[in-house]
């Protein structure tokens, strides 16, 4: 068997189940095409007919109620039609295989389908075995990858900063169990950030080989001085058992982003968060409402960019049927 | 901060949380526009585009699969997008608080949000702080509020009764806890009906300042005897503990409609019930099923009613826009 | 009241809760139709939009993921309105009785009741007391009747076989238990196929007045010699007890369809099999993804004759309208 590919045998996107191995310009095109459907609030949203007579399914094991809407009004914002399904690939559910659950949704006509799952590879898997014609597309498959969030981050930062090449970014806090981390990191640096730091405490730092381009930071206020964008991480509470702290109040005490400490990064600073916010815990809530904050930009971001993925996909494939 | 309102500057309807406040002219103004999508049975169901392009979505922390329904075709025959979400906004899901998670939708482009809660208060709450573009519909609120429902019944009694002037409408039942009975009257005192009455054993009356304009009737046969319409409220059973009434079968004896009490109103009186029906508890059956019963109306006017809703709040979005 | 029948009195077809009673010429006449809706894989879905304007609820009291997901794609691919409700009918949901929630529905122009559900008489019992324009289609009841399955299955064998006159057919497995046996059969006995067999245990066998034109056998080799199809049926493990065959490896040993016994059908034979599969139970997975296997096309077929069943009952509603 040939190794994986995302890319079909022209180069072309096929599958985005991860952002290692996009090259940069792959994702530029797709931010490019994510900002035509950015409107100004209170605008209707942007809406096209790209997708027509496409199916998209979305299969949703980890409850996700936010990525679900995201990608269900992108697909049907692009005219497609969207089907939510409650199966759990994970598992065999009344002993049918994973594999016989997407060859029936398959059969149906079913040309896209969007994963999330708890367990690593699943989405890789299914990508392997269905026809040339689908699509998988990684809503956040365990703490590894989560592509679509790692985009909206990089349209996030392009939006407010104009440009990537002189930026200081810092990624800040639960590192190790992040998807979120592992897919802005692989963005940014695919796009040629100035300087990546992670910033987080030892025992949530990743593992040495992973992430080579970061800095690594273990102090926050270090971490944090000078930045152009902070991007703050949900903490995960059944997590910091193990660690130096305790609980929330002490996890906000040493690695919550505080006014005080925002004054460490530059004045034009944005803070961004994958959402949803534990205020009070690794953001305080004057900060995440404050003139910094970028956060519902994001949200508005990952519309855009899962149509932006969701039409480059059924465009790829019609040049791919077209050249046949 | 300002008192709220469900108006815009313009004195144009924005939200509708609560028919309370709402003057006449406007109640009258969505039952002329909810007339014009009924149609005869059997024909296939009034269509529009007014709402291409706008997400309308659906919250229901109670569960109310016929009211969700409703409110699903509305917005599709309007040609929106209706979007169900399983969405807890009385407590916080995952830590998220009620506006971070309302705050996401909205940066998602949802239009319209359609909240059914149990708690007092939410629907107002998130009025308060959405976006100006934004709408809040009440589908139900605790035991305060669904204006929806006010609507329907007044647009039953017009469809049945040409107008609102010379009758006497009796609701009946559990009205101290009744959402439907607060909005009817709301509606029904705004369209200025000939005379309100309100039948309940003491227990299940509403507190004294409630509903100042209706007249107040301990008895069944006194209060319904020639009344043009008859509104019977569901019983919950859980809440004749306390009560004179011990059970559902001497609920039925002392307040079930039956054929025979029934012959007390005018000949020619309507019989509604919000629905769901327990049938032989609040109403016989032969009365649910016989020739006085329009329940089945006010299902289809619910349909009407909530496209009217929609469409108003749409068109008078699009008004403000324009001058501005 | 006249006996319940599926047709209205101009003979066109209103229902489909069973395929008996079914003349094979309207069974013909949906599978022609069913057929113009395939498409090649890759291509796009056919779609059309005969049911502009048409609400088809989906009410699944049984979980079926893969056929609500059929019904729904069916109804949207032309241009109806699918409508997913989460309702029981075989219970009293709040108090509410079956036929007040499908007056409800009703009431809101729902124009088709999909319906599935592990109680018997319930499809038929609705059928009788919706209004006239009102189309009742079973997605499965009890262990009698799956008409849509039956058809697919009727179309899978058209579309490898080019006919039924000649064939050999044999059903395999717990047909005793099984709708889809039931609904098969009688598409087949309608088609006028050659040979229908029912292959089973002793136990597992319906009883003596059940399926009359089909031979009975107890062997299973000997019941798929020379056969032409081989429609292997579900094993549901805990129907076992009580047979002479404990445990699912004790069963593929007796009843699975292996490459071995695949040899004494006819060459060209095709397999089928309903879904979900238990491989390595009923089916051996060389053979379930053998070259006889045209179990996805089978899924493929059910939207098609589900879009084909949906324009027909439509079809005829508007043309009962014209006549009256």
């Amino acid at each position: 068997m040939t190794p994986f590919s995302q890319h079909d045998a022209a180069g072309r996107l096929r599958h985005l189940t991860t952002l290692d191995g996009i090259p940069g310009e792959q994702i530029r095109a797709i931010l490019d095409r994510a900002q035509g459907f950015l409107r100004s609030p209170g605008e209707l949203p942007a809406r096209a007919r790209t997708l027509d007579g496409v199916t998209v399914a979305n299969m949703f094991t980890e409850p996700s109620t936010r990525t679900r809407a995201s990608f269900e009004l992108a697909a049907r914002r692009l005219g497609g039609d969207p089907l939510n399904l409650d199966i759990n690939l994970s598992s065999r559910a009344k002993g049918e295989t994973v594999l016989d659950t997407i060859y029936t949704l398959q059969a149906m006509a079913v040309d896209v389908f969007v994963i999330r799952d708890a367990e690593p590879g699943v989405c890789q898997y299914v990508a392997e075995h269905v026809q040339e014609h689908v699509s998988i597309v990684s809503a956040g498959e365990a703490h590894l990858s989560h592509p679509t969030q790692g985009l909206l981050d990089a349209l996030t930062v392009l939006q407010f900063k104009g440009g990537f090449r002189d930026l200081v970014v810092a990624i800040v806090g639960d590192i190790r169990h992040s998807r979120v981390a592992r897919s802005s990191y692989q963005a940014l640096a695919a796009l040629e950030v100035g300087e990546i730091r992670i910033v987080a405490p030892p025992t949530l730092m990743p593992d040495a080989d992973e992430m080579p381009l970061a800095r690594r930071y273990s102090g926050f206020e270090e971490g944090i001085a000078h930045a152009d964008v902070i991007m703050m991480l949900r903490i995960q509470k059944e997590r910091l058992a193990g660690t130096s702290i305790p609980d929330d109040q002490e996890y906000h005490r040493q690695w919550g982003l505080t006014r005080q400490r925002l004054k460490l990064a530059r004045p034009e600073v944005i803070v961004m968060h994958p959402g949803p916010m534990n205020r009070g815990v690794e953001i305080a809530s004057d900060v995440a409402d404050g003139p910094s904050a970028v956060i519902r930009a994001q949200v508005t971001n990952g519309v855009a960019v899962r149509m932006a993925v969701l039409e480059t996909l059924i465009e790829n494939r019609l040049q791919r049927g077209a050249s046949r």
